[in-house]
């Protein structure tokens, strides 16, 4: 099975190629790249020199449908809609890391972003938060890759909305993610002498990731779903931590939430409850693509405390896309994404 | 007007120490250190060479009585029950870092911390939030200085809790702080390799500064408040940023929050109120004692986000120490503490 | 007197900006901004609102004129060159942090950088590195600021020069600089993922300071000298560290250049000699104008090992161009420099 | 085959459990540690939860011999000189990542450390510097796993010597290292606030891997070589830049030296020579067994400027074990260590 990435040299692309080079089942075949076509790979990341040769190349379909069966997008969104069509008319499958084929109803997508030029293809797309819809990603051929932040807040709420355990007016998500989310554009606010020593909010009930998060929650409530979300940066490469705040319907003790995780990811490997005590930390999390997930009740308050942990390149966006593919190829789930994690 | 430092070595006492150094209308006039008596400051500060040329001294309540009037307390909590009564029977008065004297009920303080020695000094103590409570502090021999998370939390929250603008039952306090609230003894939690490229929840819905927000919080509604706290920790020296949740019981405007918060603090140059657009980053207040303020309202779900940024060591501690002193002496509540902030 | 920054929004011009506002014997008149002309200084600066209440203009040599008399430019260079000779015309005393007045020889200005627009200027321009050239700079009209590296490699060489006890032949300088040396424009060098955890050599043997360092020292020596250095970017925002290794010509102990040193900087608020034991550290002086300079003899291969550490924005950009302004009225170099710095 | 790691716990011990759980032809079957004897080593480092699933047992001999045929130890300096002789009597081979058996000869040793209590084994240590002593390591029943510092040196500079291109009295070593490097310990030296932001030297031409390059390069000079080293610390968990300055003996071209290094290891996988214009850099090699070498000559000065790059952890210290594990062996030289680096 031949694979491509097409937007390779950005942070989720360069991920990407990270993690299909060592993949033990797969052809890492094509990379292509707009601002670095020509251009050694290593050049763009010299630490892959000795272990990825490849050039990247200019974007041709034609050539990428060629010597690709799967073909990986990390572009800004807007671009993919525009090629989708393209791959699938080869018979090519997509795993698109944008926002652009996450949404089911175009008017939601284009509400938080732009007009969408290939609305048609939005039902066949499934939202690839790889625990949660294996089934419907087994037969996908088209994928749309979760934002970090969706996968981040909706891996630890899904099993708990779905066993009907929380009020859904009251969640509150408030999210920190390292700096590497906001990609390899240059910005002042990725400027190192601005986000060093600094820690803020952005965004403030205003990220596009918010409807998304809205978006699967209602259709897994079976009614509308509202959250509060506030996303903040943090000082630090990679990672992401997410504390979800949410009152129980009924009294809950902890045996129950830990039984209702418990069952929703046993069998899922990448998926880690912490135990009583531990809480989760980015840096244990770090270059892997566990999810890890803790949580507290807060007795005096009556309110259930989550918190997950992910990588937001790997688990947040690369990974996960990889995860997505295997089950798409009938794979283990967790083939090409089992390195050991490092102690720091 | 002399003025001692007890516990000058610790991160909040050497703080005290460069503010008051810099202070125009004090003398600082003694240091003591268990830790490091004998030594020059500028051993254990280098920074501190050529500015501060004092030597630690031990502790001795007879000659720091003879040598400050104001002594202030930069000790870990059950130290300062003990001295306290000691330097108020010798007429000196105190500005308590420690959380000893936050608390108007020893009941509460107990049962966070642990039996209390002075218990009769509890209602002489006034707690030190110095926007909030002037008027006693001017009048005051024993302060008790407040924790950062409390100051972080607090110093957003009361104007809207005063004009009754908030669902008390709704309160939500997501806290992110740097490394240096814990403090400069030795602990793993503190390495730096594990706190490097990480992110975490601590003490989640556990931490002592809970209660004593919900102390003041109560009395200033008349009813008890539990709001629910989740402390974070920040790959960063210095810096907190808190993030507040919270219900409005009627249908606010941004206008007004606006000008509840203008009416509080207009006549106070420590609190800024962010314009439009913009959010309190912690970068901006590094080494200042400015509270910074935000605030966004979430209209899908009718939630108010109150966002602060302060420095934990100054605001958080040190800083707001000395402009309770000023107020206690009758100065200008920021003399000595109106640094330029830097750009970076 | 007046003051006028021009370039106030780079990252040495907004440091020019927070001395300057908080300096006692000037008066800070006017702010230019090419990027930010007509925008707030805080809109930029959020940590200044409150303290700065300016509003960035564009240039208009005039103005300033009319405004100012004395100007700072903190402009790349090739720009000062072609605006110093108005200034001059105008009886405004400048002082340029660029390279374009730092070399009294044309020729090794335009191997290094491009053509000079204003040759028959250079003669009038001092080489502003205060401790050493006060006497020039007292009655100076055009002030050539050191680059951050030059000044932290001449600062601790130069005594040792003059008394003749190095080997010129053999002086290597290793320095290594945080990332606010290369300023606030966007370029990938500076975004935070490539900066975080890593360290590297940049410009090896290659850099524009190195003809700066040579120029002087052939100066001091009466003899031409070329040292070797290499320049490394460090992972934090702030600060400078120099290691520099020299062969003596003849048996040295320690006491003869701790004696050497002393002599030469004993008037010197802003140079700290380490004592034994102790060793510069960027932290130390971060945020302030001190250079501390320390010194280790190696005994077994005969070396010298020359320290310092400044912070390159202070002593090493903006602090410097203050205390020569300073020197050039006749106050004392260190008025509005000397705040205490921090513990951390 | 079955391998022990006694010292588990430590940073370089949890990157030897790191790389062994992962490795396809060893087995990891015991692993000590005397601070958490009985605890699962993913209680102390919950990175490994789901991959590693060992308990920490206390140090018994017999246990660890009928337990591993090969151990690796990873204690501090003065601890393996007891132990080994029980390890070898016993048929068990060893690496030892302590300093105990670097030297060949006691005497230097002892200078530099203490007294040694097993001079007897010192003649069957092989200094375990992979790439320059395969032969005798392939031979070799234990191993003296070199430091960072000189295996980051010694590298870049063997090929050169043992060539004679080198003036021997020239050489000088500036060396900056990552925090990780001093070890999990507690120690005000690895507190974050300490470190943050911060850049220095420390043990200035008075660290103990000095004499270990000096023996080292002596014995391949055929002559005492005594080079200056200055080590410093980088705010960064990971990673080791080394910068080396020597002045050839005669006229050299770039091309000589590219030809030397490339002769001497273009049959070493973990050796990456950069091309011309790059330079090392400690991100490229983060978390890897690569050692980027570069370098420059200053004509100017006519010296020779060589860097090298490696993670201090990996090919300064667990990673090279396991490479010297895998040529005693008899396997591939970089089996378990091929991982592909991270973009970032």
């Amino acid at each position: 099975m031949r694979v491509g990435v097409v937007g390779a040299t950005g942070y989720a692309g360069a991920e990407l190629v990270r993690i299909l080079s060592g993949h033990p089942q797969v052809e890492l075949s094509i990379l292509t790249s707009r601002q670095f076509a020509g251009v050694k790979f290593d050049r763009v990341y010299p630490a892959m020199a000795g272990c990825v040769s490849m050039t990247c190349e200019g974007l041709d379909i034609e050539k990428v449908c060629d010597r690709a069966e799967i073909v990986f997008l990390a572009l800004p969104h807007q671009l993919p809609m525009t090629l989708v069509p393209q791959f699938l008319a080869r018979k090519v499958r997509v795993v698109d890391l944008s926002a652009d084929f996450r949404f089911s109803e175009a008017s939601v997508y284009e509400a938080a972003y732009q007009a969408h030029a290939a609305k048609d293809l939005l039902h066949q797309a499934v939202y690839g938060l790889s625990e949660i819809y294996v089934e419907a990603i087994q037969s996908a051929v088209l994928i749309g890759n979760p934002g970090c932040y969706p996968t981040s807040t909706l891996l630890p709420l899904i099993p708990l909305v779905r066993e009907n355990l929380l009020d859904l007016d009251t969640l509150i998500v408030d999210s920190k993610s390292g700096v590497s989310g906001a990609g390899r554009s240059l910005a002042i606010t990725s400027h190192y002498c601005q986000v060093n020593e600094s820690f803020k909010a952005y965004k403030i009930a205003n990220h596009r990731h918010n409807p998304e998060m809205n978006a699967i929650l209602s259709r897994e409530a079976g009614r509308p779903v509202e959250l509060t979300f506030v996303p903040h940066l943090v000082p630090m490469s990679r990672g992401m931590l997410t504390t979800i705040y949410a009152t129980p319907i009924r009294k809950l003790h902890a045996a129950d939430i830990r039984s209702c995780l418990t069952n929703a990811y046993s069998d899922h490997v990448f998926i880690r409850l912490c135990s009583g005590g531990q809480s989760p930390d980015t840096l244990h999390v770090k270059g892997t693509n566990f999810c890890d997930i803790g949580f507290q009740l807060d007795k005096s308050s009556n309110r259930l405390i989550l918190i997950s942990a992910i990588d937001n390149l790997v688990k947040g966006a690369a990974g996960q896309a990889v995860q997505n593919m295997n089950i798409m190829l009938g794979l283990d789930e967790a083939v090409g994404l089992r390195n050991i994690p490092y102690p720091l």
